[in-house]
């Protein structure tokens, strides 16, 4: 059972001056596992061999969780966010063409809650299509996603409909971190959690289910990626202006607060990967292991095999592979 | 423990004028996979949702067993055959650049032996690349495969080498069975498997497995490679020309008289699939489920999602999608 009711995570509350913000913990990610354990999919856990990692004396598992409903770590958090508070008739608003945008799309659609995708003008047909397969009204709006943003809470505001916020938000957050949960048990237990970083939902959520056992989490984003790193140097979200490989799927250019705060209070290392090493790691998933990694789900296992991260004797390591909307022609 | 010493199962014997041979059992796949577990990979078993497979009253399991070693079942095999007869100082010889190939190449570098693999001078740079990279000596010979397997034969009789066939071995059989037991075991229990079949190694070995515990084996061709369908009609193995999408993985021209023999002792149903349906089913396994599959590993899930296979309400249907080889550029 959630140790406050699910309306009290997350509100800011002012306490000798300062703003406090309650946050998600072992019991809200339980409780959201329970929540949306019928919609998704309990991805796989995989042992890795010491021939593909290069890793001779600590143990590797691999959660595969690109192999999620609408391929990535997403659905969790669309889920937990529709099932946790009433929707309202108007439905739900998003501002995403990728992963995010896909997986409230197809929440609200298995929910039967009506939802609107606002993408700008310069997105992909191919991921136009994808929101409209999974029943989504899309509006192409702007040059940019931060237009798009923009108009979507024009229209949130005009017509009840409710925003997901792809990130910055203790139900998506609380979803994200079920993966962690179910990491732990299908693997027989993890002393270290490798995790990519984006917008900071992912990692806040993982941190949330896993600090309280005393499990280390790992972060990696790319080096045109920064967000977290340039926000744990300064003590603040920094916008970061993102490029290379993973700013697709890791690009959020600002790290959210509930993950920052999450990191914050929890974080056993922060190790930053090049766009090659990024590149070289999802060939290797796909030579040595057959997954299909979008950069940013290959990210976190880049970190490990570079040697970037070093695990230590006997050492139990888990790497989340959080996505697997790649280009398959570029495998 | 096996019912027989290994070296007596598979043996011919004649008994009231008719040849007998000694099929495996159950004993002996769980004997192969007591040797073989330290080398492959338990790949992974999931639960398929309603709405991705159109079935409404049974559930569905697949197991991607297309994430084993080299990207395929047959890395079990290999491994089997290997570990239960000494191999020779020359060695092990095969003829194949497709999975079967590397599988041998492979399991024969991890265990430390030389291994020579023969194929065609038509066989693609990428296939002779793969087999270089597990260690093999690669000899291009001859227009055909039938070409390259004589020159194999002429090989291993000069270097003493033990000679691997792809499928009509019970070894390589016992090898392949495994991936039944693991499927039986992580789904919590199945009513039904479903198989593609290309020799008849993988469905001998699953029927080999399943015979005992009365579980039910169904079987999948694709209308271009019909060796088993035409087998079971004929009473007798018949040479097919294998042509279509699935030609490359499931395109032995004549069943093996191991896989006929264990078919003919337990069958429930042999299906055959159109290409189309085939094609559809490798979209439909990369959208819906992010899982590359083969032409050979999406065939059995055809069957199941086109309805050429109607289980019963509320039957546990388990799809073994045999390898992940797949072009990417054709998906």
């Amino acid at each position: 059972m959630p140790q406050h009711g699910p309306d009290e995570i997350g509100r800011l509350a002012l306490k000798d001056g300062a703003a406090m913000i309650r946050l998600p913990g072992y019991a809200e990610i339980k409780a959201a596992h329970a929540r949306i354990r019928p919609w998704i999919r309990k991805t796989p856990v995989i042992a890795i061999e010491t021939d593909v990692t290069g890793v001779t004396d600590a143990s590797v598992a691999l959660k595969l969780e690109g192999l999620q409903r609408t391929g990535s770590f997403k659905a969790r958090g669309a889920f937990n966010a529709m099932l946790t508070h009433p929707v309202p008739a108007a439905g739900v608003v998003a501002a995403s063409g990728g992963n995010h945008g896909a997986a409230v799309a197809y929440a609200a659609m298995q929910l039967g809650h009506p939802a609107t995708i606002f993408v700008p003008e310069t997105a992909p047909r191919v991921k136009i299509e994808r929101l409209t397969r999974y029943g989504a009204t899309v509006h192409q709006v702007g040059q940019t996603y931060a237009q798009a943003f923009e108009a979507a809470q024009i229209q949130q505001t005009a017509s009840g409909a409710r925003m997901l916020h792809a990130y910055d938000d203790p139900d998506i957050i609380a979803g994200q971190g079920t993966a962690a949960l179910e990491f732990m048990a299908e693997s027989g237990g993890l002393d270290t959690v490798i995790i990519a970083v984006g917008g900071g939902g992912l990692i806040g959520g993982v941190i949330a289910a896993l600090m309280e056992a005393g499990v280390k989490v790992v972060a990696v984003e790319s080096t045109g990626t920064p967000t977290l790193a340039r926000a744990l140097e300064a003590g603040a979200p920094v916008t970061v202006a993102v490029s290379g490989v993973a700013a697709d799927a890791l690009g959020a250019s600002r790290i959210g607060v509930y993950g920052l705060a999450l990191a914050q209070a929890h974080l056993h290392g922060m190790i930053l990967v090049e766009d090659d090493e990024i590149r070289a790691t999802q060939r290797l998933l796909w030579d040595s292991l057959r997954v299909v990694a979008e950069p940013g789900g290959a990210a976190a296992f880049a970190a490990l095999v570079t040697g970037r991260y070093r695990p230590a004797p006997g050492e139990r390591v888990g790497v989340l592979v959080c996505g697997s909307n790649a280009d398959l022609s570029k495998l």
